[in-house]
């Protein structure tokens, strides 16, 4: 049976002006979403603030949101749930931009958190990231229906499987022979899985049935492994500018990455073909879809 | 009116045997509440296992333990918070000993998780446990009359007031004057808070009234200040054999501690005077919470 092709997508969406505003709406969340600046500890809580607000994307949360609207629920019953995703996505940062870890003095144009602050209090500002981003994921109830949020993110970000787990194997293959197998097994893990659990909470609390679940977090799987693809294809191919950040790091760390083991052509097909395949899971929730579909085909294609 | 002194105690517990028992008891659980060590990452699995089995003496999960003692219901209905808080404990101190904190080679003993494991390895480490620690807890689920034990820890081990509060205040302070205000507000959030809310989270999983969970409550904030005021203590009497790791350390750091602001003396009666303070909150709970009382005891005079 022949494979239906993804939608042909004619855009009628301007997807710089909708991740601009879609960023500053959960940007004017995060502010209050996050402990006071000016509270005791002052320097602790003025690290966190910096973290958050040093230029991210914010494309998971954004994902969460345009999720959302392919499930037809506001986007006001997600903001939580996003605004903890991307506390935890900075947390990930801060400790990957250690001296230990990747050691990068820039990260999105701007000092990382340890260049700025200090190595001890990097440690403990994303340590509090995290611990503030779970705090208030915790408050969303759970119910029968619902399974624990905190239980989805805390396995997507833990040793088994999760971002932990491909970061300690981000370590442990360094300058080491890697296989396919094992490349696919990485990226999965250390990027992947928050973007799929922030895919599949997103449903959960859009109460949304099973198998749209199941679809959801097979679109997110596979949207996940795209995106960090491209990152690496944008280590080799952007500019340090472009990218706010050193390009080229992950090849003087001689990490295991596509680029490395495919060369940049296949990276990119490679990455398109996981997002045409992405975007056949969610088939069935028809037109609401579309802004899901369109950020799903930014992603493979996007310079920064 | 005239103060009801603390009971005086006639002991009969043979602590020493106590400890050994209930160690003995939540080493057994925490084997299988931890990922399994030979599954990938394995360097992850394997520091995360060599770090909790590096000697901890399990003060929190046996006070936890006692607690459900004191409140009559089975230690089995306690294990799961008990692993967790020892967990989360351990997260604190492979962070704490980090070179970027205070720079600690032993542990217990043994070589702290950055010299066996490498620095980039411990911090993810301690990441890993923590959020291993919380995605276990998320399975005791929460309920009209237990509100989310999630919620409770993460606060206690927050920025604001919690555990990473007072781990900043202590950065923040180094070399620094502090006030006696100050020193009680780091000391009560380094340590205390994450000893107040295991014993509160006991109660709450005994389902036990409001009048005696804030009793409880009053009972940790204040035992926990005395076991960081002992440890203080410890760290200038104590050899580097007995307590496992390298004595005078908080001296060469400059730490803000009781011993530093009031002399040796008058810190160890300070830390007896809040031992008692602390057994009167817990007075009406009677002959149950005896062992409760003595392990209260025996943390002020512990010579390690």
């Amino acid at each position: 049976m022949k494979k239906k092709s993804a939608p042909a997508l004619k855009s009628t969406l301007n997807i710089a002006h909708y991740l601009k505003s879609q960023k500053e709406f959960i940007d004017s969340y995060l502010a209050n979403f996050l402990p006071p600046l000016h509270t005791d500890p002052k320097s602790l809580h003025e690290a966190m603030h910096y973290s958050v607000f040093a230029g991210g994307k914010r494309i998971r949360p954004i994902l969460i949101l345009a999720t959302g609207e392919a499930l037809q629920i506001d986007r006001n019953n997600l903001i939580h749930l996003a605004c903890a995703v991307e506390l935890i996505h900075t947390y990930s940062l801060i400790h990957d931009d250690l001296p230990s870890m990747d050691n990068d003095d820039y990260r999105r144009g701007q000092l990382t958190t340890h260049k700025k602050f200090g190595e001890g209090m990097a440690v403990l500002t994303g340590n509090a990231l995290l611990t503030h981003a779970l705090k208030k994921l915790s408050e969303i109830p759970s119910t029968p229906k619902r399974p624990s949020l905190v239980h989805e993110l805390c396995h997507a970000i833990g040793s088994q499987n999760g971002m932990l787990a491909g970061q300690a194997m981000d370590l442990e293959t360094q300058g080491k022979q890697f296989s396919k197998e094992h490349l696919e097994q990485i990226h999965s893990a250390k990027t992947g899985a928050l973007i799929q659990a922030s895919i599949y909470c997103a449903g959960l609390i859009a109460g949304t049935s099973q198998k749209i679940l199941d679809n959801l977090s097979s679109f997110g799987c596979k949207l996940g492994l795209a995106y960090q693809i491209v990152d690496d294809i944008l280590d080799i191919e952007g500019s340090s500018s472009e990218l706010g950040k050193t390009a080229g790091k992950d090849s003087v760390h001689e990490k295991a990455t596509y680029p490395a083991l495919y060369g940049l052509k296949a990276s990119k097909q490679f990455a398109m073909d996981l997002v045409n395949q992405a975007i056949h899971q969610i088939h069935d929730l028809g037109p609401p879809s579309k802004t899901l579909i369109e950020l799903a085909h930014f992603i493979s294609v996007r310079r920064f």
